[in-house]
Order: structure tokens, then C-alpha cells, then sequence
């Protein structure tokens, strides 16, 4: 397209996103017309993208990191001829694949969900990596950002991650328009700030006027060719652009212009330019598929070997890498403590380091997926808290994504609350469609490690620092949704149900319990999300009260989780809960588990208090 | 202090870190001997700090962001006079003051718990904010930053916040040793790679060998002198520096030295130094006492007018800040959505705009907290999940801060997932010590939101985005822990327990059933930790059936939280749930509720099924 045609379709873009909200009466109008010439020419001349085959393995990945700036990116889709005209005015109603957000569910074309601002160029970084280091089909990652974004500190972590890893087929488009939603951000206009910022990142910079359709195209080419480096082009835009009644105006975000008929015979009219997007090179997918059943490490049962699952974790991690190539592994700058070293050192090719930097951790992991890539991203179990808004996202993405957190609880012993998960289980039941693991044992945690692959959604493994018993032997099964009745009589006065760190504890209360003639039940429910609802049923009938034990807050954990399986209105068991109840201090790990009062002596005395009062009939 | 003293007073302070971590079997003896020579200087020649009066309202405020070098915090203290060796060999054992990593629930000289990486320097940034605009007593804020934590996207929102807001009081001390936990960092030895990233950022850098004590002196001393803008230095160190076997060697973090009395030894044996810290200035708090009850707007019973929460809150907040000098508030770049721009208007002098980096926005909370200011941070709930890692290490701090979530919910409609808090509850209510309110109605809003500032700990409030009818008089109470009920009979089948958005829908849904002869009791728990547990138990004697109505998650919300009545061993009622299971696309706030099975006919159905199917008895 010549200059004229590229000026014509950002014009065509802006109406179909003025015609888009106006239609939904919501939207983002203002924000689509800032960036429409930079969205035009690289739908025009630089994105290489098959509509009819979005999982083709050369295709061009395109991230709309403003998210809200959804007409826009339907705008395109339409003059691509991806959608009609007619879904384009279905845009936010009920049903429609246009949602306000854009989100792979929905919409083959999309990546990763965005509208949760600064995850667009995070993830893109993802998908990079995965071009560069293991796709190798030559296609490009580009990103759409806003300014206001900017100002998240995901965004940096994934500069440093990007120039580091020398990402030169990422490309990060900033729609500087000045205003974000509540007035102007806090570098306006000055392209100089960002360039700076970027350029000491290590980026490539390039600085335009981003109405201008030819400075647009040469940036493109730039950035295509420069090398060794990943390129930002800041482009200053206005906010509106186009209609004199909104343009470069506060108080305008997120609302559709005043006056939808005048805008568009301001902007020249409806169009109907067709673009002709540009093919991608013939490639194929270079993973293949999984080779067989891994390898996974043996541990003897009641050998009286100590072994942690985290070092289960590691063990079977590299196994299953061994016999999946499509599995690769990421972790936060703490792989010696989650052992995620293990994986690193026999697959080196499928690890990366992502340093201190837990959003973009999570977010490389997406990225990978996104490519159809296995990721198994670890840090400690307390620092996922610090990429929620990622795994949130990565829900509403469909992402399917392993997360492992390591030393969880208070059972870590002398480091003290602020390296203690004591939230995560809470945090990640909550996460729509995800599966909650927490195992015990070696044998058992090298078989949920494999398990998980093959899952849908969020998945969770959460391990624990130091050592226990193998309590099961090596060929046992473990099916997600499961549990496993370790005591069980006739005549159980109660059920402990513990899982993790906690099982050890509750079976050592049971015996010491069963010496006293109080015979009771124990559930290793090793399946956090989904639960058991079977066993613990049966539990409940048969003993008539659940007690959880677990090392984690008292808030949407265990103890909240077998109440899953109570909660359709047939009658609930008795429940009472240990679990921990204070901010600790440092203390030893057995000191710590005994304070927290989820120890075998703690347990053993609840219970025995509960049946002596008379409290469990 | 001469340069030999200054250096006798590093190879202390290394000791002492060595002993301490001898002592205990555990802790980062090489991560404090890096930075111990910049701690020595800045103890005797440059912090202003009277240890006896830790509250003094001219102290500076000093920061470990690499809280695992608390041994070297620790033997600082002692070399102030502050502990004793005794005390100081106590480290990380159970019921000693001095933590793993250093909190301020056991040490009154400590601002901030650290521990969860690249958290200091945000928190360092809220309190040279108070500082700067609030207090103008002249204290200084030092940061002692490793330069792991550098990855972290946090330290970046708090640098560019930092510049822009021009805190020259402020200084943060990067301890540049080369080597992370499990190797070396990204950048190594650079102190350029580093020099430029803060240059772009707008601060001074200065950049030094630090482990030359005149030239850290130097460094100080140019920090206090640079004006408008904040001063890093940036000094090059050897983590374990002074012990041969040790010193600049991988595979070395987080571990006591091999051989400890040989490593004192080779330091030149224990010293018993003793430094007099400056006094600060004479000075007294700024900030007066309450001035009495805040002038509440008010609104009128059933009125017909609908108001939404957010708005109540805005106003309330406004109105809270009148009477209450101390109160300040904090948002994100969306006062306009979540109203806290009525307090802004009212009183900018106390607002503080965090742009688009919702870690900062609570570090800030934090940092001005501990400066006895009470803050209220707001931003959409779903946003708040990003800063769930500050949350955490807040309630270990003891911080009291509110933070408020707005946009709660599937009700806010079109948006879509990626703006919907359906977590926040979850996430709040494990956070320990945490109190979590959700109002359903202006004058419950505005009572909470002034009940909030007296509370102890992190407070959540949970504001919605759509209009409701005033169910409540302006003059009724609310207390934290209660709960209303709104509709009661002998005859009640089943008990609707609602907060917030399905309040209103809940009573439909009651005045509905009632109309078909099925009488249910409704219970507004706006108090969704503490629950009121009498009211909830009442419930279910007289009930039998709890049904809770969330427009969340099924986890770790509303159904979980009524849970919290029935923890005892105690009979539980049967419970049934009607929550947000599905992940939401774009639809009007009606569909939406709809949809998610939570509107009045959802809820009048489902009881219904319950009852004609007998599951009720």
C-alpha cells in the first residue's frame, strides 16, 4: 500500500472502532485512534500472519498489550477479512466472541489475554524466547503497549529479560498518547524519557511521530533488521486522533464519542479496505511428541531414607524432560532450592533463568505455552504471591502452565515468615479451572510432577524443604481428584485429613492415639483442587467429624477445600481445623510446627481433647 | 571515626556476623560481610538515630532490603550499644528478637519487615514521602539494596516514583557483590549497567569501591548534599569480603562459614567497638490528633436512589479526611473509578498519585504507615492481586493500612474477566491478621469506611462499580464482626447468606419465594472476616441450611468464610453455594449475574430445588 492507502486504512480502523463502541455504548474508542496508523502499517506490510491457520508455525505473533484498545485489534481482524462487519457491531454483548478484553478463548487469532495492564510485552518476551530458542521458524513477536503501562515494574522485568537474552525478534510498540485514564501520565510527550529508560535496558530505540504512516513503515523496518538487540519504537500519538472534539482531551477514557455519526463523517466515512496480509514462510513445528513414560526416580517404601519433595521435584522433573521434549523449565534465581537445577543441568537447552523477577517468571511461562510448550516455572512457594495478577490472567487466558512452589510453611524453619508460603494454597484454589497438589512423599510427588503435563488450566505443585519418609511405595497411583486412606477401622472416632508436611505428623498422632484407644482415621488428601468428595464423604459418614491439619493460614486451604465435597446441601460432618494461626518467628523446623499447633503431640491432644468433651459424640 | 577506626569497625561488624550465623547453624554470613564497611560508615558518621527513642519524629529511617543480611543489621545494633553480644547470639533461635530476617513486630528499630526481595526500597519510598510532604522534620531514608533484587520490577516503580516525586532525602545503597543465591547475577561487576538504568530513571549515581570506607564517606556525604533528586550509590563488594576461603565464591549464599573461629581469625579476632550514632535534631510530629467524628454524608433509607458503594466510599473518605488529619490516600491512575478523587480534591496536599504500579501504591501505604499516617490505597480488586507479595510481607510488618478494591465482581459488566475482582476475598482473608468488609450499601459503606482507620493490620474494603438502592439509614451501626438480618421468620426453610452486590438480589429472591408460600431468612454479612458467629449460628439452629451467594470464586470467598462459625467440633449446618464458576465473557451487569447463577431468579431457583427435592428438610 502506498501512503495514501496506508493513511486511508488507519482511518478505516479508527471508524470501525468508533462504530465498534458506539454500538456496545462502551469501549475504548479514544484509546484505538491513538494507535490505528502504527496498527494499519503493520497489518498492511509487516505482519506475516495465515487467519486461516492462526496455529501455523511461522506465523507472526501479535500481542495487544493495551488491551482495552479491543476495537482496535476487531478493526483489524475485519479489514483482514478474519471477521465480518456484522460480529464486528456484536462487540461486548453477550455471547460475542469481541469481548471487551480480548482473550485466546475466544478468539483464535489472540495470543494472551490483556486488559490487565502490563502483561502484553511480559508475555511477548515469552513467546520470543521460544522463537529463539526453541521454535527457530523466524517469526516475529510484536507488542502494542500504551504509555500509562510504562509505569509497572512487570514492564522492566521484561526489558532486562529481553536485551538479555537478546530478543531481536521481539518488537515493543509504545502508542504514546499522553493521557492515561484519569489525566495525563507522568512523562506526557517526552519520547526522550522512554527512549532513555530503554536504551539503558539495552533495548534498540527508535522515535516517531506515530500518525505518520511512512515513519511508521521505516520503524518496522528497523526494527526487522536490527539484530542483537530487542526494539522499541516510541510513537507520539493523540489520544482521538482524528476527531477534534476528543482529540489530545482528558476525561475521555473508556467512553464512546458523544457524537458516533459526526466523528465518522469527521474521519471521512465507513471504508471497506481489505488487506491483504502477508503469508508466513513455510515452517514446521520443531518439538515433538512425547517419547514414552519418563524414567521417574524409585524411592523404597519405610526404607528410612529422608527425602524432601522438592529433591523429588527436581528427580522427576529431569526425568520427565528426558522423555517429553516438549517440557522446558523456568525458575526465579533460586533453582539450588527448588531444584530446578536438576532439570538444568541434563536439559540446559529447555532451562531458562529468569532471575529475581516472579512476574516474569510466570508470564515467559505463558509465553511458552502459548507456542504449545510444556513450562514448569518454580520459585518458593511465599514469592508466587508476587505474580497473582499473572496467574489471574493466565486463567483467563486458558493457559496451561505447571507452577511449583517450594518451601511451603512454617516447617522451613529458621528463615522465618517472609520466605514461608502460609497463602498460596488459598491463592491458587481461587484461580478458576486450576488443580491444587501438594504431596508428602517422593514416589508420590515424582508421579503428580508427571500427571500434571497432561492437565488443563493452572496447575499447582506446592513441596516442601525438608525431608520425610517415603510413605508410599514406587508403583503406586496418584490420580488427580484422589486421596488416600493411610489409618482407617470400624470403630474411627474421627478423620485427620492432612496433606504434605502435615501427613507424617497425623499418622505419628494416630499411633500414639491408638495406643490410648482412640482409633482414628487418616486421609493423606494429596489432591487439594479438585478434592476427594468419595472418601471424604465416607469419612464423614463413618466418623462423623473431619479434622483438617495443615501448614498454611487457616483461610482457603485444606480446611476450607473438603468442604468441597459437603456443598449441596446434604448434611456436613463436625469439622474442626488446626492450622497456623500467627505470624511466626524463626525457630527450627520442629520447634516451628509444634508453635504452629500441627504437630503429631498438637494433633494428638485436639483429638483426644474433642473426644473427651464429648464434643465428637 | 579515622579511616583505620572505620575499617576496624567493618571487620567488626564481619565478626559479629560470623559468630551470629556460627551460633545459630544457619543465616548469610557473606551476603552481610559484602556490605558490612558501607553499614560501618553510614553508622558512624552519617545516620542521625536515637536508639533509645525509636519513635523520635527526626530518626532517620534505615532499610535492609536484602533482609538476609540481617547478621550485619544485627551487629550494627550492637555496636550502637542497642543489644548486647548475648542477645545478639541468640539469632534465629525460637523466641528471639532476632529474626531470620528482620520484622518490626520484634524490633522497634526496624521500619519494615524484608525478606521477600526487592520490597525495601518501595516501602523507602513511602517513607521519604511522608517525609517530604508530610513530616519535614529532615530525616533521611537509606536503603541498603543487594543487587539481585535489582530484577525486580518493583524497584523500578519505586525508582521512577522516587525521581519523579524528586526525594532527595532519600538514598539508596546498592551492595553490587556480584552473586546472587545461585550465581552470579545478570550484570556481575557492571556498576555501569546499573549507573545507567538509574540515570534514565532520573536519579544521581555515584559509583565506588565499597570496600574503601573514605570513599563511601565521600559517597554519604554526597547523597545528604544532592538536591532534587534521589542518589543511589552503587558499590562494587566481594560477598564473604575478608575470608579468604569464602570471599567471592559461588555456591556459598545462605550458609554459616566452614570454619568459623579460623574466619574470625583471619578478620583479626573480635573487637568490642562502640559507636556513638549521631543524634538526630530536635523535632516534633507535624500530624495532630483526630479532631472528632467525621461529618458522614448521608442517605436516605429506600429512597429510590441508587448509589454505588465506590461513590459512598469516595465521599466517605473525603469526609473522613476533614475530621482526621492523619488520614492520607493513595490510588493507583484510577481515582475516577474508584472516587478516591473526592478525597483528592478535597485534600490533595494528602493524595498521592501512584500512576499505574500497584506494588508501589502499597509499599507507599506501607512506608507512610510507618510514619503513623493511615492510609487508604485504592484500586480496581482485580489489580490488587498484583501486589499480593506486599500484602503478605505488610501483615508480617504489622502494618495498618486499608486498601480498597473497587469494580468488584461479575457485575461490573462489559469489561470482562480481566477487570473483575473474583480473588480479592480469597487473597484477604488469608492474610493474617487481616480484617475484610464488603458493603452492600452507601451508609454501611460510609460507616466502614471510617470504622477501618481504627482497626489493627491490613483492612480490605470491597467497593462495587453499579449503583443500589440505601437499605440502611444513615444512623444505623455497623459494627466489625456483625452482620444484619434482613429478613426473618419462625417459619424460614433455608438462611441466603449475601454481602455486597447480592444483597439486593438475595432479598428479591426472598420477597419472591415468600409470594410462593417458601419463607428463607436473609442475612447481610458485610463482615466477611471477622464473621459474626452467633448471628450465623442462630441461623442454622433455627434454619438447618446456609446458603451463601458470592459474586466471586467458590474458593476462599463468602462460602468459606461462614465456615469460620462452625470450626469447633460443633454440628455444621448443610451448606449449599452459589458463587462465580465460570471464567465471564463481556455482557451487561444484569447478564452477568445472571449468567453467573447469583441474580435474585438464580438464587429463588435454586432454593427452590433445594426445598421441592427435600435436600431441606
Amino acid at each position: 500500500m502506498d501512503t495514501a492507502e496506508l493513511t486511508e486504512l488507519g482511518q478505516q480502523l479508527r471508524v470501525d472502532s468508533v462504530r465498534a463502541a458506539a454500538a456496545a455504548g462502551s469501549g475504548h474508542p479514544t484509546s484505538s485512534m491513538s494507535a490505528a496508523d502504527l496498527m494499519a502499517v503493520l497489518l498492511a506490510h509487516h505482519l506475516r500472519y495465515d487467519f486461516d491457520r492462526p496455529a501455523h508455525p511461522a506465523n507472526d505473533r501479535f500481542v495487544l498489550s493495551k488491551g482495552h484498545a479491543s476495537p482496535l485489534l476487531y478493526a483489524a481482524y475485519k479489514a483482514a477479512g478474519a471477521i465480518g462487519d456484522d460480529e464486528l457491531l456484536t462487540f461486548r454483548t453477550l455471547g460475542s466472541r469481541l469481548e471487551g478484553h480480548p482473550t485466546p478463548r475466544r478468539l483464535p487469532w489472540v495470543e494472551t489475554a490483556t486488559g490487565s495492564l502490563g502483561q502484553g510485552l511480559p508475555v511477548g518476551v515469552g513467546i520470543a524466547l521460544a522463537g529463539k530458542r526453541l521454535d527457530r521458524t523466524g517469526y516475529r513477536v510484536w507488542v502494542l503497549c500504551g504509555d500509562s503501562e510504562l509505569a509497572e515494574g512487570s514492564v522492566w522485568e521484561a526489558a532486562e529479560h529481553a536485551a538479555y537474552e537478546h530478543l531481536d525478534d521481539l518488537t515493543a510498540i509504545v502508542d504514546v498518547n499522553r493521557l492515561g485514564q484519569r489525566g495525563p501520565t507522568r512523562h506526557g510527550h517526552d519520547l526522550g524519557a522512554y527512549a532513555r529508560r530503554f536504551q539503558a535496558f539495552g533495548w534498540h530505540t527508535v522515535e516517531i511521530d506515530g500518525h505518520d504512516v511512512d515513519a511508521i513503515d521505516r520503524a518496522y523496518g528497523e526494527a526487522v533488521s536490527t539484530r542483537g538487540q530487542p526494539t522499541v519504537i516510541l510513537a507520539r500519538t493523540l489520544k482521538g486522533r482524528g476527531v477534534a472534539g476528543v482529540q489530545d482531551r482528558e476525561g475521555l477514557h473508556g467512553k464512546p464519542l458523544p457524537d458516533p455519526e459526526e466523528a465518522i463523517e469527521e474521519l471521512g466515512g465507513p471504508r471497506d479496505l481489505r488487506v491483504e496480509v502477508h503469508e508466513p514462510p513455510a515452517a514446521r513445528a520443531l518439538h515433538s511428541v512425547p517419547t514414552g513414560q519418563p524414567d521417574l526416580p524409585r524411592w523404597e517404601k519405610d526404607s528410612g531414607e529422608q527425602v524432601a519433595t522438592r529433591d523429588a521435584y527436581g528427580q522427576a522433573l529431569a526425568a520427565l524432560g528426558s522423555a517429553r521434549p516438549d517440557v522446558v523449565a523456568l525458575d526465579g534465581e533460586v533453582s539450588d532450592s527448588t531444584r530446578a537445577e536438576y532439570f538444568a543441568k541434563e536439559h540446559p537447552d529447555r532451562f531458562f533463568e529468569c532471575y529475581i523477577a516472579e512476574q516474569q517468571l510466570v508470564a515467559a511461562a505463558v509465553g511458552l505455552a502459548t507456542r504449545g510448550w510444556v513450562p514448569y516455572a518454580s520459585t518458593f512457594a511465599a514469592f508466587l504471591t508476587r505474580a497473582h495478577d499473572f496467574v489471574r490472567m493466565a486463567s483467563v487466558s486458558g493457559a496451561g502452565i505447571n507452577l511449583v512452589g517450594s518451601h511451603a510453611g512454617v516447617a522451613i524453619g529458621q528463615d522465618g515468615p517472609s520466605q514461608m508460603g502460609l497463602e498460596d494454597l488459598a491463592m491458587f484454589r481461587a484461580v478458576q479451572g486450576s488443580t491444587v497438589l501438594y504431596p508428602c512423599d517422593p514416589n508420590q510427588t515424582a508421579h503428580l510432577v508427571t500427571t500434571m503435563a497432561g492437565l488443563e488450566g493452572i496447575r499447582y505443585l506446592r513441596t516442601s524443604r525438608g525431608g520425610g519418609p517415603a510413605l508410599y511405595g514406587p508403583d503406586e497411583e496418584f490420580p488427580v481428584g484422589g486421596s488416600k486412606v493411610l489409618r482407617s477401622g470400624d470403630r474411627d472416632r474421627l478423620t485427620i485429613v492432612a496433606a504434605g508436611v502435615t501427613v507424617p505428623e497425623a499418622l505419628s498422632a494416630a499411633d500414639a492415639l491408638a495406643g490410648a484407644g482412640i482409633a482414628v482415621r487418616v486421609v493423606d488428601l494429596y489432591s487439594v483442587k479438585p478434592v476427594d468428595r468419595v472418601t471424604l464423604r465416607r469419612a464423614a459418614e463413618e466418623t462423623g467429624c473431619l479434622m483438617t491439619v495443615e501448614d498454611h493460614h487457616p483461610q482457603g486451604g485444606l480446611g476450607d477445600a473438603v468442604l468441597d465435597a459437603f456443598l449441596d446441601g446434604r448434611p456436613v460432618p463436625r469439622l474442626a481445623r488446626l492450622a497456623v494461626r500467627t505470624t511466626p518467628g524463626s525457630a527450627s523446623p520442629a520447634e516451628q510446627l509444634h508453635a504452629a499447633g500441627i504437630d503429631a503431640e498438637s494433633i494428638a491432644a485436639s483429638v483426644r481433647l474433642l473426644v473427651e468433651t464429648a464434643v465428637v459424640p
